[in-house]
């Protein structure tokens, strides 16, 4: 069978948590909590199922639902959006970027991306007849080379990719980052495709710069978000997205055919718990980086080296003193014979670094989950 | 805004919605039900939501599922499926009809559809960059005229796209029909797409047709079926394909990346209804054939003139004797001065017959809702 992505097998995520399922590890490699979402959050939707909203939602999301994003955006980015025009409610964050790139990408346009880049990007950009233009973030600090973006930029530049908490390396952008990439591409046909869906998760005091916080790149950009991650809730499949009208009326003639629409119930749920516990996304930065603390204090007795993520719930680590392997063959190893499972950073790569001995742990765990973990890392 | 759809508007159903809610009009338009889903598949839901079934369900849906899917496929279809390697779960049928057309169409690839066609097959052609052949389905008994068809296969032709019980017409495919279909195809590399999201609403004692029944089609096939059809629960966007190994590896490398999987809670409830309550399919085509008739014989002393549907919960009826205004503008003025909504028919051509008048009313609604629209109906 002839195939559309010849090079794609199956996402490096399913691979690593089917093989913790056989093996009996303990998974830190998909990035999924282990302790379960707000009982609040989970009385409202069953309200909701209960209560008749179980009929197609509208294809942008429920209005109430968008009325919080609104009010939310407001508030943390001091960004107004109109609810009509510039939100879309998404089934995940995943169909948002698919979105987002099947919408503005056409034949042999070029779209930059920063690697390590979460792997859903490229596969998107080809099937939408792109050129993936793949730049390596800097090492070992993962920040963009903005003379090297300078001189990728060209004619047939339609999109940057930006991913800010990032994924896997948990660095975070900066507000001079977000001017640099405003003055780069001013002037020009480039969309930024900005995905936060780690907004919440910004350590030691630093603030998200969401580029809804930047009166020129808000202009030109799609900001996805998730509710998934920031309600511990990964399998509802929840999540949205903020662009201007010109912009998000291209988006929305996509996403009308590609799944019309998100479920309705849990649409209600997430816009009760929206407007009831506000105090739950603004607990969550101290949330995660205590566990983040508690993780990294836990294996710092331990031969792996790292610097402390920024932001995300993922802590990247060298483990170069324990093993000369390929990371792909490093996590299998760690897996069937430690029971541990991790993410290898190559599969984030057009072309990894041949040195790099990186793997990502990711910490939304229980504490009792990490703390087992670590006596498996001190043993390495 | 460049657009990769220039001549897409939104959906005719979410125009129609919109406007049903604005004029407090009676919706018969949108395919959904008016009442509720099952109260024991609402009571699994909050048993899974409850039950930590909270993060990311399997990539290709939850296992319990798939093996329900594949024992019912056995039973309905006598067709063996692998629920490991031939069984994908998506966000909705429109997601499924979307990857796998994203999945095989390329550049220049020709694809066969039957007008009127469901409004999602033309654009995602285009996007996947293919070009729709639209071919009109005889009047008024909108069948497929196979000479035509005949004619219509080319070099070119990659994919042909079947939709039985037919939405919007309510025509049936026979045996003989797949049989001919069969034959057309054979010895090339055609791939059929086959809809059958309203598999249970076949109705006067005719059975349902499945490209699964069909030993040849079904190893060229990809069925694709609804849960939120099946179950009254067009709002919780799950459903499911069926496809030969071959054809459904290529189909996962494009659902991967575009919702990445589906709700898990809801995967696990339906899992749960489908092996406690068979009978609620086995009951539906009775229940469906109740209502059209309900309906059917209200509106027998209108002015309307219609064929009873084979099938769907769809009847299309002829309103020529009531206006001369085109169907596009007729369903304006029966919402905003009679506050009843339905479909127009010409959304789902490419080239709409001049001469045609007609709507399409959705029965999947209370019988006192029947009455009320019925009662309009009489008086046009
Ligand atoms: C789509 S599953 C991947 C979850 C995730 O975002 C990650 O682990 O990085
Ligand atoms: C995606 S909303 C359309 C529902 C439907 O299938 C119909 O009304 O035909």
């Amino acid at each position: 069978m002839q195939s559309k992505l010849p090079h794609v097998g199956t996402t490096i995520f399913t691979v690593m948590t089917r093989m913790a399922q056989q093996h009996g590890a303990i998974n830190l490699s998909q990035g999924f909590p282990d302790f379960d979402c707000p009982a609040y959050l989970r009385e409202r939707v069953v309200h909701h199922l209960n209560n008749r909203k179980n009929q197609y939602a509208p294809m942008t999301g429920v209005d109430q639902l968008r009325a919080e994003i609104a009010n939310k955006v407001n508030t943390l980015y001091h960004c107004q959006v109109d609810m009509d025009q510039e939100i879309t409610v998404t089934s995940g964050a995943t169909e948002a970027l698919y979105d987002a790139i099947q919408a503005f990408v056409s034949d042999g346009d070029e779209v930059i991306m920063f690697d390590p880049a979460y792997d859903s990007y490229d596969p998107s950009v080809r099937l939408a007849g792109g050129i993936p233009v793949h730049l390596p973030l800097t090492r070992p600090d993962y920040c963009i080379d903005w003379q090297l973006l300078q001189d990728s930029i060209s004619d047939k530049t339609r999109m940057i990719i930006i991913n800010s908490p990032h994924n896997p390396c948990g660095s975070v952008l900066t507000s001079a980052d977000l001017d640099q990439l405003a003055e780069l591409i001013r002037d020009r046909k480039i969309i930024v495709l900005s995905d936060e869906v780690y907004e919440h998760m910004v350590f030691d005091g630093g603030i998200h710069q969401s580029v809804l916080r930047h009166a020129e790149l808000r202009e030109k950009s799609i900001a996805v978000f998730s509710f998934g991650k920031t309600y511990h809730a990964t399998g509802w499949k929840a999540a949205y997205c903020v662009a201007p009208e010109n912009i998000m009326s291209e988006f929305r003639k996509i996403h009308q055919f590609v799944t019309f629409t998100s479920t309705s119930f849990i649409q209600y749920a997430i816009a009760d718990f929206m407007r009831d516990c506000p105090e739950h996304h603004e607990d969550l930065p101290a949330f995660y980086q205590k566990k983040r603390d508690t993780f990294n204090e836990l294996i710092s007795a331990s031969r792996l080296t790292f610097t402390p993520s920024a932001g995300t719930y993922f802590q990247c680590v060298d483990y170069s003193e324990v093993s000369d392997l390929p990371d792909r063959e490093f996590v299998d190893w760690l897996c069937q014979e430690k029971k541990l499972a991790a993410i290898p950073l190559s599969p984030f790569y057009e072309n990894a670094p041949a040195d790099s001995r990186m793997i990502r742990f990711c910490f939304c765990k229980d504490d009792s989950t990490l703390k087992q973990a670590a006596d498996i890392i001190c043993q390495l």
